[in-house]
């Protein structure tokens, strides 16, 4: 038998099933820098030692989207090396901060399992657990997953989906340990909105694009070590329905987060991504654009606010031309216009 | 309105103006590295631990051409996210070594202002300066260039030119602290030419050249958190004239200082840019090479020489076939060849 | 005359030649974490602090591959720069372990010069050793590589040809120093494969593969500050016979051992290449594969397996489809097919 691994197929997952991911990562603080010539990211708290500081913190913490990219990519060897699409994200909720010289290991537990009517595939929900070298719990997120078989054919196994939450709510919100904003110095930040500069339902245009080359997405991707077949094989993926290698969903996220800094600059802190899905697959060549809306603002006391906000990613086209199009879709319950690639709802901390 | 910011215009600016540029940058290890990954820079000062405290550290200094780019990196948003062209530098002075950790903070003052007759652009002259985390004085440089404006329409402003040097004078050239050329040893650093062994006049063929594609000029320029719109769009600027995105103009520098590392591999410190302009714009594909002209050479004493270079990056072309045209130029002051894309003059220590 | 230097012809080269390579590096974490982004690789002693730590050190050592790269890119600049093809490594011996902090200088001796009848080239065979900055030898390993002439003729000089081993027997395999493989958690590697689980002439086929583009290669061979100019130029390049770059060949050998993980993942410690060749050259948009065979096993006692491996790699194409092509071309001795790329026979440790 070959001792290498061709990953889980469908038949494979069992209901409360526990998967001790492997090959745990000290996170480095280059990992950060690199991270930084990614993505173009320019968020004060993760780059600007002093600032750092000022916000409670010894050294600048890992930017918790880095942190996920890392925690996520340990999880793929055992359940999405053979996934046909990643469907969604909830309850992904920031415990506490991790920093440089931290090792993150991953646990996941199966939480659902779902056949899908045309035999070939099923989707997988789990639950996975990051916790860093202490045995702390420093990252906790839900996601669900189409996974092929490794057989056609269906097996009438009892569905079981789980119940998960729409959001985080704001009252059990995890507020990150050592974080204060009482002393927040927006000058630093690049921009002055804090919390009450933001009303509801208020729309956000990124305006800068970013175009994703194949070296970028690839070598992210093998940062995270994230290893699904997908983003990394062209000899494959070209005879494949897309023709070519598909930019790993998460980049996409970080591009979007990277983007949205023009307008959200004192948004520092990702506490929790309520939702999350990848509307349509992204390929190098693309340049990828955002537009943010205000679902919700809370002043949480201490200087802290909290903003649950909807940030759509798009790509080759403008905010200008998508906007009616979007909310006639909303309005229709229709599906969003194939230019849509990401589509998150999450929670940021921010300055009052 | 819309919170994220299309950039300063030619109107926002105004004579004496101050900007205090946001989102300073600690430096890491790892920028060093990647730098060294994006340029194959080989100078010894700034990658072998050894070889800098022989020359006076405890440990390398950040290389000057990169801390140029991260400080520079931090003017763009305020200064020059609207920018038509970077028109040119001037009085760039190396003041101080910068290590690892040290976090930078730039401040930019406008020096000049001048409305160009066509009504659409003008030209805007700032000085900057970058400080330390102790409030130090690092680096301090002029440059031009020209910004949209606005609104189409000519304001009669009064035009202001500052008075720049064309050179910082081997005299008041900054000599950076701790740094010891006494006990150099060529052996380590791959040549045996000193000061002496360059005569004034003399040109050097660098020979190498290097192709830049898209991953890397844009990681460059991203590690930068540079984040000008024309080197990272691909959507907009297929329907520039240029058709494609542009290789930032500081990768250009940096590309040519690697390069010339082959027949200056003793001059490791860049003490000033006295002149710099960026003749035509590089993209994807091209192959970059350079040549240098040495214009002056000086003893300073104590082990220290000062060489003042010009150094001519051009692209897909042999310096055989460039020479002759370059010298017809200059003697007839006519424009030099389309393929040349950087002109810059400046002022290195070199052991005697 | 030109300062800088067109590199050495074989001509230059005399037996017995001693060549102290400048420009030494000093290996930084960030080198780590870049390679890990450039290759995908995930074994887990070198990105899992604690891990090492399992393994007897106080934190990860380098990955012997990144310092065979580093080593070998000092030595290019005055062995390989006119290089047509690298034939061949023997006698890679991994001596002692290396961490981030230390600087590693070489030193090359010619122990072998042999003419081709063509009169334009000449083979030069070297053995290059790496220390580190308290001089002990970390790193030893011969190659044999084919140099251009400065001028084409045949000098008729007496043809040296040393001896080479073909293998670095078990018994004096270097063993790392601290290394123990007595505790070994192999959930924590993501397989459980022992030394016993492998058997003498089994194959592994390695399933992933690894598509390579242009920016990705190169930036792997400038952080190694290798200088070969048929890497990077594509503006000479494209008048090759190629018409394009080539590919590092060393780039090659890291993706096969990242590759190889999938099999191999408690294959921990490369110790020694036996021999080594680059088939076929490789180009951007190649996709890598690996095949190995288990060519010998041994229990060395305490805890320590030693492993020889052959691996193979191959491009575009599937082990399905190459293997009968190649036990067919064995069994003839004739030529292997021309998507191998590599052919490596390496020994690892391994838990028993």
């Amino acid at each position: 038998m070959n001792k290498a691994s061709a990953g889980h197929f469908f038949e494979d997952f069992s209901l409360g099933q526990v998967l001790s991911h492997a090959t745990a990562r000290t996170i480095t603080e280059a990992d950060n820098s690199i991270y930084i010539a990614l993505t173009g990211s320019r968020y004060s708290l993760y780059c600007n030692h002093e600032f750092a500081e000022q916000l409670g913190y010894k050294k600048p913490p890992i930017d918790n989207i880095l942190l996920f990219q890392i925690a996520f990519g340990k999880t793929v060897n055992d359940i999405s090396l053979n996934a046909v699409a990643n469907l969604g994200y909830a309850e992904v909720e920031f415990i506490e901060p991790v920093f440089v010289g931290d090792t993150i290991t991953v646990v996941s537990e199966v939480i659902g399992l779902k056949e899908n009517s045309n035999g070939k595939t099923g989707i997988v929900y789990v639950h996975s657990k990051a916790m860093n070298q202490q045995g702390y719990l420093v990252l906790s997120w839900k996601r669900w997953v189409m996974v092929n078989k490794r057989q056609e054919g269906m097996q009438n196994t009892f569905a079981v989906q789980p119940q998960l939450s729409s959001s985080v709510s704001f009252e059990s919100l995890p507020t990150p340990q050592s974080l204060t904003l009482s002393g927040y110095d927006n000058r630093l930040s690049g921009e002055s909105f804090r919390l009450n500069d933001y009303d509801k339902g208020e729309w956000i245009d990124h305006i800068d694009g970013l175009t994703i080359d194949d070296s970028e997405h690839t070598m992210a991707t093998k940062l995270y070590q994230n290893n699904a077949k997908v983003h990394f094989n062209h000899h494959q993926m070209a005879s494949s329905t897309h023709k070519q290698r598909l930019v790993y969903g998460g980049h996409i996220i970080s591009i979007c987060r990277s983007i949205s800094h023009n307008g959200l600059a004192n948004a520092q802190w990702v506490a929790a991504i309520n939702a999350g899905s990848h509307l349509n697959p992204s390929f190098a060549g693309d340049t990828i654009y955002a537009a943010t809306q205000v679902v919700k603002t809370a002043d949480l006391g201490a200087g802290f606010g909290a903003m649950r906000l909807r940030t759509l990613g798009y790509k080759n086209n403008s905010w200008k031309a998508l906007r009616p199009q979007f909310e006639k879709a909303v309005s229709e319950k229709s599906k969003l216009h194939d230019d849509f690639v990401l589509d998150i709802d999450y929670t940021v901390l921010i300055p009052v």
